[in-house]
């Protein structure tokens, strides 16, 4: 078998076997594949596309690349949850406990990842004591014990997909959604997912700002997982405005604290239920879905669901009085309100903006090596639809430094503010299955 | 500016800028762009073509990305012809001393090429002493004196082309008319022409099998040449079956040199007068196609032609009595002649399968450092058209071993005969200027 040959083959539209896609992958890991020709695949298959079947052997070819977690020795069906990415999304730290918190076992490996802010590792590790090293066994048996345990990304999962991304993203061959889908979904079943629950969202702060794209991204993933033996359903969510209102490390972990304790931001919680009640049903812990969101409901408001977060943060070894006390986080300096200059209704929020502005203060990492500030980051106190007034606070400021003109200028930029009646958008456009 | 960006533009369907282009081919040339991002590139080109500006930049930039051939103490309009690439294509051999002996200046450089048969240097080294090594001052006195000089390649012409033809090689990116197109228009360019006559063939002997792609292919590199100001016309030619009769490098100088002297293959003489007609037209030595053609035709006839080759051949240091004696060029030991089997007419020739013969009997270079048998090949005795009866002799084969039966088999595979009229083919198919 010749890699020129079957770049040639996929350059002409036909599909690629299976044997031919492992001779491809295991080919480049070990580099006897050079980045020429791959990258050459790479600008083929982002004009000709990929099938499903194509797709299911690529994604398995990256599991196999490399280690995989074994998490048979924790009892039941095994969920695990991913977030194509937005701004101020603490709902890992909500659904984890909230999910175990009604049976479901949340045995989370995550990362630090670069971003507007932290990934939940960081946000985790704002609470004082938390311990996210832990030994394979550790981990097994907290989540057979409590149901649920975080740990911090360990091995070598899929470095055909590190080495496949780090390719694309030089050759602008990154934007080809079945590349995306089969990148993230190799990293999701490489860390031993049963059954994966997508939160795959949409508009001016996402990945994929038009529905479309995020329909057709979430279908593909979808497919893939179902076509790997994994049961996958994708929620398609809006991120036109930040979601919750905190956008920061310390400042998410205080408002996931909040929403498991039914005074959470309607949207983060309503987005919470809906991704919730997936794990719950797809773990088989309730018979519909509409059973598993009633159960995720009343682990709310009976408290057992921030109980599951004390114990869950005690168990790791961190300080579960942040919980009852979380003035106990770290807390920025300096607080500066960013006020209404014009009345009207609030229009447009630019997420993204928003993330820069979070970044600016400090609470995003920029490089692998840079540090973070936990204690900063932004409070949105006007969201979409919301009439304000001159005078009115749109956003508090959580900073370190004094001087924060520059990320006031931001955030102003950011919000767009009319005298005409908004319409309201919908926080969950699709649910694809 | 940053290759990737490059990469997504033209992902996308845009037009590059000259800057662009220039940035991208000297990066490339000076490794400052790895091939990996070059192979991306190709593979978007593949896809997305390029218009004629492009085409134009692109051609420069590789030019200007090493040496350049200076013609400029020649006097006259340098015509440069090249040809496609077909089996038995002796056209050069002829052309050179033909239109020299009408007066228009021929410097040509060449290659020794790997194929079937060897490149025009290797058919002029069967004639005993002929040197192609010249200094720069000895080729221009040359062409100066005799109007004719064939001179090896040296120097460092586009070595942008030779690092991305290499690349497209092994990244299935070679099919692409605006880089094909490009890549010849380089070379003729940086060998110093100041116009251009391209022989295109078509059929299937030829890279391009179809006529369309011919076309297309001919219609490309006509307008890079005049974009870049070089008048260039392009000839599509039959490569249904090999051209002439002689396949092998002895072999073809002598019927090159019977064709000079009015003796030659009916298509080879034709083809010839057409190629000649447009260089001679080019070179402003004559004020027309038709009158161009009738000098040419004289040149021939009255031996102008024939003595040209005589002078051409000894100014090099060549054995010129090998004209009026072509036997005491190389001569094979053993001649074989195949036969018909069955009676008919012959309606298929496979020119690539008579090539591949004539190169399994040494004919042909399959790597730079082959060493080539000047006396072999094979001369056909039918060509298409042509009616055939059982024991008459198909193709003489000579060779310098003795057993000759996979050659036979690999002749006898070529043809097809059949008992039903043939029409006849167009030799030329189309003039594209």
């Amino acid at each position: 078998m010749r890699m020129v040959d079957l770049i040639a083959k996929k350059r002409d539209g036909k599909e690629l076997t299976k044997e031919e896609i492992d001779f491809m992958i295991d080919g480049y890991t070990k580099e006897e594949i050079p980045d020429y020709q791959m990258s050459a695949m790479a600008m083929a298959l982002y004009f000709q596309g990929m099938t499903t079947d194509e797709r299911v052997h690529l994604t398995m070819a990256m599991v196999e690349s490399g280690d995989q977690v074994d998490l048979s020795d924790i009892h039941g069906i095994k969920v695990d949850k991913h977030s194509t990415g937005g701004v101020g999304d603490t709902t890992t730290l909500i659904l984890a406990p909230l999910v175990a918190s009604v049976g479901v076992p949340v045995a989370k490996m995550s990362g630090r990842g670069l971003g507007h802010t932290g990934g939940t590792i960081d946000k985790l590790e704002s609470i004082e004591g938390f311990q996210v090293e832990l030994t394979g066994d550790q981990f097994n048996k907290l989540v057979n014990e409590q149901n649920v345990a975080v740990v911090g990304q360990s091995g070598n999962l899929t470095p055909a997909d590190k080495k496949l991304y780090g390719l694309r993203d030089v050759t602008a061959t990154v934007n080809s959604i079945p590349l995306i889908a089969s990148s993230i979904m190799s990293k999701k079943i490489a860390a031993g997912a049963d059954a994966i629950v997508l939160d795959v969202k949409t508009g001016s702060g996402a990945f994929m700002a038009e529905l479309e794209d995020a329909k057709a991204l979430a279908k593909a993933m979808v497919d893939i997982g179902n076509g790997a033996g994994r049961e996958t359903i994708a929620v398609i969510s809006d991120m036109n405005q930040p979601l919750g209102f905190a956008v920061g490390n310390a400042l998410e972990v205080k408002e996931a604290i909040e929403t498991l304790q039914g005074k959470g931001p309607e949207d983060l919680e309503e987005l919470c239920l809906t991704l919730g009640s997936q794990m719950v049903y797809l773990a088989k812990k309730a018979s519909s879905i509409d059973e598993a969101r009633e159960k995720l409901k009343d682990a709310i408001h009976s408290g057992k669901a921030i109980e599951k977060l004390k114990t869950f943060v005690s168990s790791q070894g961190g300080d579960a009085s942040v919980i009852d006390h979380p003035e106990h986080l770290p807390q920025a300096t300096y607080v500066t309100e960013v006020k209404v200059n014009t009345p009207g209704i609030v229009h447009h929020i630019s997420a993204d903006e928003i993330g820069i502005a979070a970044s600016m203060l400090g609470a995003g990492r920029l490089t692998k090596d840079s540090q973070i500030d936990l204690a900063v980051g932004v409070v949105l106190q006007k969201k979409l639809g919301d009439e304000v007034k001159a005078g009115d606070t749109l956003v508090t400021i959580h900073s370190n430094q004094q001087n924060v003109k520059e990320v006031e200028d931001k955030i102003v930029q950011a919000y767009q503010i009319a005298n005409q009646a908004y319409k309201n958008q919908s926080l969950i456009y699709d649910i694809i299955k």
